[in-house]
């Protein structure tokens, strides 16, 4: 059961706008065992769009499209799907009623042009939008079904969840699709592929292994697809279960977790809270822990020191211990955490301390090296990285391993 | 001139990534005057690239394909484009220096199968990537050139600027294309379009005025193509100039200017310091400052108080005060903005306190209420925003607009 998905727009070519329906699109087809194979984004040209459509529909059992169904000049997807069924237009009173509605309580009046909205080729059934003025269309012709939806994305959505998925799984038998997602950080892709190999190559052909590498992190997606759910939901967790026992340490978490809210949960499950000291990273760990909706009732505060003097007006660094051993050194950082502990007065810390660059590096500590330090309630200690020359991957990377050395340290004790 | 862009990758297909980088290089493409006609994503499967390559190459004179490139068994483009041209792989040593230096940089040992990484088909020319593992390739067969880079944005980002777009220039015959960017913060598109109305409508058909809109700013682009690259440069200054008398107070900058670059460039010049105090934007302003290289030598920090203790305990934000305004007022952020100037001993200083939500907003202070305080040498002045029922959003315009609050007051003196 194969789809196909076409964007008309555009504003999709010249990069003013950001495709983000098909991938909602194909997560939610995904979910009910529909495979999406293509995504194609188009102008609104009328030759574009009938090409399009004909090689959609030799390739696809289920073609859906969005945008071009404005009221003004540049929206010609309606009449271009008509002239691709040869068949005329037809006004549809409901779809006009629903106009008018949306209208009044917006207190506007519907003018020549919005009369058009209500316009749908014959052949189709309409998809009455209730959230916005064009209605979404229903083709079934020659054994391939054909979705036509406005390309704003929350009458989209609201179009495939009350119309467009229901009637899908009516009109197709869908086979099952089982994923499991498996979140690793502080292991590159190449060294989680060797460590994982022969996991790898024994996996049955049905069952297919992914890997989705981002700043620090590498997500590896388990995908089975077949007839029988509940065998192949028990023949995933099994390989989920082997593959998390071949690499236990570097694993923080399945599905949608993410690092700072795995963090937050922990620290709250134990009634802990959290303080950060922060010089390289820069401010950029306290804004991951404080993305998270709630994390005021865990995480206290930052004190983002980005020169020596900060470091000794408001964390008291003796100025001899950094001229010493440099601020970036193990015991500049262990003192940097130790002290924002106290100020804070907080259960955990963590604390960086680094050379993001491009300036500032030397032959013994060159661009990219970092020092950590994390303390808990039961043990304070510092740990150093090497992350390269990309100013901005170092910040990111620096601030994601302090909540990776944490999480890894709350749940030693 | 005609482009298309294919993108690799099951994630794409399944929902789990947004593919954001066609949009970015659309526009980027569209700045030297190559039009993108279609974008199309595809899964990791031999037939289905090989396949969409021969449509492609039907089209378009230019193919940019990104994804695929890693070095475990799901990434297979490499060796398709070597099928598909039907040419064998070859060694570049180059290539693997690339990746050794990379490794070494970042602390790690190099796997075989990385030196898998800098195999390359025997008919491109290797496009070096500095910033990655897998090198980019330029394949000119049969007048259509290809190109192949990889899926991770800044890689892509890296290689188009540094190599592909350089190359597509002295290949192909451009029209003259001129851009003119302007850069307001603080006026809605729809504001801005009725107070640049006359101007807008007036404008002559070979130039054109996009709107477009991020978080809190909104980018004017001025673009016009012509024969005559002289006349069209001076015409786009002047229209730039005429544009910017019509907005003045809202202009931060030109081009590819950056807000916290903008202000970081004021403060040097000036010989100023700056430090701030952060509690609903939670360390992002620290962030967005310390982005920028060279950061270091005008600002010294933050102190990210995102509890009332901890107003009190690194602020001596007196708790009598919190009690009688709450932490999101006017005289709290005063408050807060002189005591951070005093701890950092500096110059300039910004704080922000707010209700980032979804929690704690009453029918007084709502969610997305946020106070900013600006203390420049010559004044200490507080302002208040409503930024909506976004957390994320309103994290950032909170930043952006503590900095472009700052940036007007040192203006102005």
């Amino acid at each position: 059961m194969i789809a196909e998905i076409i964007t008309i727009g555009d504003e999709l070519l010249i990069g003013q706008v950001i495709d983000t329906n098909s991938a909602w699109m194909g997560e939610v087809l995904n979910q009910i065992g529909i495979k999406v194979n293509r995504i194609t984004s188009i102008s609104d040209n009328r030759d574009e769009i009938i090409s399009t459509l004909k090689e959609a529909s030799k390739r696809a059992h289920l073609v859906l499209i969005t945008g071009g169904l404005g009221p003004t000049n540049d929206d010609i997807t309606k009449k271009t799907l008509a002239d691709f069924f040869r068949v005329n237009m037809r006004f549809d009173e409901k779809a006009f009623e629903d106009v008018v509605h949306l209208f009044s309580i917006r207190g506007r009046e519907v003018s020549a042009i919005n009369r058009l909205q209500a316009e749908v080729p014959e052949n189709c059934i309409t998809l009455y939008n209730k959230v916005g003025t064009a209605p979404g269309m229903w083709f079934d012709e020659a054994d391939v079904v054909y979705v036509s939806m406005p390309g704003v994305p929350y009458e989209m959505k609201y179009l495939m969840e009350n119309e467009v998925i229901p009637r899908v799984k009516k009109r197709f038998k869908t086979p099952f699709i089982v994923h499991s997602t498996i979140l690793t950080f502080g292991i590159g892709e190449s060294f989680l592929a060797e460590k994982i190999a022969s996991f790898e190559n024994k996996l049955p052909s049905h069952i297919k292994l992914a890997y989705l590498p981002s700043a620090g992190s590498v997500r590896l997606r388990l995908s089975g697809s077949g007839d029988d759910e509940e065998g192949l939901k028990k023949e995933i967790e099994g390989l989920t279960k082997e593959l998390s026992d071949i690499i236990p340490e570097f694993i923080y978490g399945y599905g949608k977790d993410e690092l700072p809210r795995v963090v937050g949960d922990l620290l709250k499950s134990n009634g802990l809270t959290l303080a950060t000291a922060e010089s390289c990273s820069g401010g950029f760990m306290a804004h991951l822990i404080t993305s998270i909706p709630g994390s005021s009732a865990y995480y206290m505060g930052s004190s983002v020191t980005y020169s020596n003097e900060s470091k000794t007006q408001l964390l008291n660094i003796p100025p001899s211990l950094i001229e010493m051993h440099g601020a970036v050194s193990e015991p500049v950082v262990l003192a940097m955490v130790e002290a924002v502990k106290k100020l804070f007065n907080v259960d955990c810390a963590i604390a960086t301390t680094g050379v993001a660059g491009p300036g500032g590096g030397t032959p013994e500590k060159p661009v990219g090296t970092v020092w950590v330090g994390v303390s808990t309630p039961h043990e304070t200690k510092a740990y150093v990285l090497k992350l390269g020359d990309n100013r901005l991957r170092t910040i990111e990377v620096a601030a994601l391993s302090g909540l990776n050395l944490l999480r890894k340290g709350l749940l030693k004790k």
